[in-house]
């Protein structure tokens, strides 16, 4: 597993960034300022972590400018050094070569179209009449329903379903569990029992999406549901039929989205967080981690729900407070009333 | 993809509904009423949209006969227009024609017993004394381990796991990444470690139920973990071991119960909402989102837990009172007692 | 699907129990107290149900000294009747037995090494360099990434996913839909859009551990995720990158923990619970259902957050109210101040 060296000139040419110290160092590896050692870069971008710097064995350290200052080892200087260990340290994370052709085992029914470009795993189906383009990765294990589109350069880790009319941009990474396009929740009571309604729509997902393991999109009632670019999902997040999410939007795991939820670009949804269904969230909206949103939000900036963590002793007591909390505020309303002149 | 098409006066005889307009209008598929077009089929239901009804280029809509009245073009009038609708737009989505047969791929235990008129699809591997009824479909890359029952009319799209024990009535759906009797959570602390409960039941499904994608059901530690016909669950919801579940009962995605909860029939569970285990909730309760229930649910009717959202710096100062709730109620009922005579 | 049986003295004497009534009393299965019959095996750990011990048909009961006192039927007398119980019930549970070597349509890399007394099932793949040892059972559809170790005795059920630099100590117990190393959720915005942090370490999961039915385990961003041994993690929990969980923690389905948080040993995470990032759990923490944790926590103990269950009309009452805590506390405080003389 000895992987590709670079010398901190190379590194620095290569993204724009100025050196300090020995630019001939090279470099072969990523780690923590902690741990790293000879060969290795790491970086520094939270002020929290530089005490830690000058203990470091890190033969170069990504860092701002000022950081860089008074330091005495090797450094790459950056104004946001986050964004450029990022992309330093994918030099060292290539991913596999592509290995184009269909493998053996593969099951690709006769009207699917398969771009001699791609590559398509063991123990993998295609449905009719969908397309896989070239330089996409389906890895082992997928199931590839009817009508749908893989773009290039996306990567079906393992294990991913598209179960039926999913559509895919190009260079979707998809991780293994996903499953995009099952049928959306759709029942109605008749005499008693639930009739399902026909899901008849389908997924959309934009250019440069990323979404995590196990998480759902489920496709639309009629129209579809779509993602737009660079949108990122982490694991477990479940998405329903005919909701919408902006470009840029990112969210934590295992949040969830109802049915037919708008969701506006350069959103930050926080873990298990919950959006409900048939509302609109406007641009640039923060939910903290398990809030629930109930209602559409027309203002960017930052909403939650939730109470505080407590012992549970004393949570027993203010929870049980909450159920008298409306009496309680009349009775201080009423209290207040004759007083009132005595306030500011 | 040409499909079916079915005039309006065929639909109404079909569904037993009256038409207004052209009866002799030909429909081939389904639409909102804001997109519809020629050869399209819309409806009402929600007034909210009944503005939409003017302009829609629809070639007939589904509606109430008040909403009939005035209506220019041609109209399908149902007492229920989303019920009908339904129905009617399951006409347009048949689903694939049964494929009997086992895929030459597929690993069959030689006592299992797989009915001629099933279909089961590649990578698909089926355990010791499983049954598979006829009409049943076994979609790519289902593991069907021992002593599984699969009904008449079951679908396992795709990646479909039962574990163990699994028993499906009849036209039970389920999406993939579902695992229905993987070991229920189980454990006991024996001198510091712990030992792991043997999980002996099994997992029974009734009729006509729907599993979602990624949705998890424990087999039960002694006794089997049940759902009564016609339950509904969506993505991501997870069931623990010794679950009952009645008849009808709907859960939204990535609801969660605890093992040994016994719920009712015609409850609705919204989406992320919890039910710890060991209690009892009645016939005909509807938690809303993200509530928690703590115990046992007598009386029917809808509950809820949890607190609004609000914008961060307002909910901050809200919730670090939450700390404060019982200090808060204890100092108001102090203040109001010498005033407690004023009061009503 | 005759099983084993065993005498009530064999019983004792593998267990160390001693026993009440006809020792020479077979057992062949185990029930529930109040379904028991013939030939079964019940237990009474849980005084709730001792009503039932009288009326039980069960051949034998697990139960407490106090309890046998004046039980006329035949008891194992053991000091915790669950544990006591788990580890018989084991006895008519045994794993099926390891049927050594893969599976003909199994596609095993060059340079992945299998211990012949390893079991690999049909429709797996194991990828370059990976290590799968003696005694370990691979069930089918898994797949088994680069650079992944599957320690002795290990189960992965079916359809379990390693993605890259998983290693699994020994007896590790992962159910179906798991997702072990998969990239861990690590972004930048970069000039309008996200681009990737490459996720480098592993995942390392401790001896004795159980990984729960769609669980994920994200791999480390530079370093490694990391379980302690016999950590219990059940159905679909989220476990973000660079995670450190502490020998015997246990968590229940569908609690999350963001990335870099760190967990300590022998805590107890309540169902749907969720722990934030970049903080510490210290030992023997208890956090309850759905409860989030958003700072480290030094103290072992109980910790709760949430309101509690209403009916829907009275928690929109008290809910509204929640809006203006801060406005009624602050009124509260400003009414007490003249009156706090009077106060004790």
């Amino acid at each position: 597993m000895t992987g590709p060296s670079y010398s901190v000139a190379e590194i620095a040419a290569r993204f724009g960034l100025e050196t300090r110290g020995d630019a001939a160092t090279r470099i072969s590896s990523v780690a923590t300022l902690a741990r790293a050692g000879a060969g290795q870069l790491a970086f520094l971008a939270n002020p929290r972590y530089r005490s830690q710097l000058a203990d470091s064995a890190a033969a170069a350290v990504v860092m701002r400018a000022a950081d860089a200052e008074g330091h005495a080892g090797t450094a790459l200087v950056a104004a946001d050094p986050y964004v450029a260990f990022a992309k330093i340290a994918a030099l060292f994370d290539p991913p596999p070569p592509l290995q184009p052709g269909v493998h053996a085992s593969a099951v690709v029914d006769a009207s699917a179209r398969i771009d001699p470009q791609a590559q398509v795993g063991p123990f993998t189906s295609i449905g009719e009449r969908s397309r896989i383009a070239a330089g996409a990765v389906i890895g082992p294990g997928c199931v590839i329903g009817d009508d749908c589109v893989v773009g290039e350069g996306c990567v079906l880790v393992a294990r991913v379903t598209l179960v039926r009319r999913v559509r895919l941009g190009q260079r979707v990474l998809v991780h293994p569990g996903a499953v995009l396009g099952a049928d959306g929740f759709g029942l109605a009571m008749d005499a008693g029992r639930w009739i399902k309604v026909p899901q008849q729509g389908g997924v959309v997902v934009g250019d440069d999406c990323e979404i995590g393991a196990n998480t759902t999109i489920d496709r639309g009632a009629i129209e579809d549901t779509v993602l737009g670019e660079d949108v990122r999902l982490d694991n477990q997040i479940q998405i329903g039929h005919n909701v919408r999410i902006g470009a840029h939007t990112a969210m934590a795991g295992c949040a969830a989205v109802a049915g037919s939820a708008t969701i506006g670009s350069y959103c930050l949804v926080g873990g298990a967080a919950g959006i409900l269904g048939h509302l609109e969230v406007c641009d640039r909206v923060m939910i903290t981690a398990m809030s629930l949103v109930t209602s559409s939000i027309h203002e960017p900036g930052e909403y939650s729900s939730g109470t505080p963590l407590m012992p549970n002793r004393e949570w027993r007591r203010n929870a049980a407070r909450f159920r008298q909390l409306d009496t309680l505020a009349r009775r201080v309303n009423a209290q207040g009333k004759p007083a009132r002149d005595k306030e500011d």
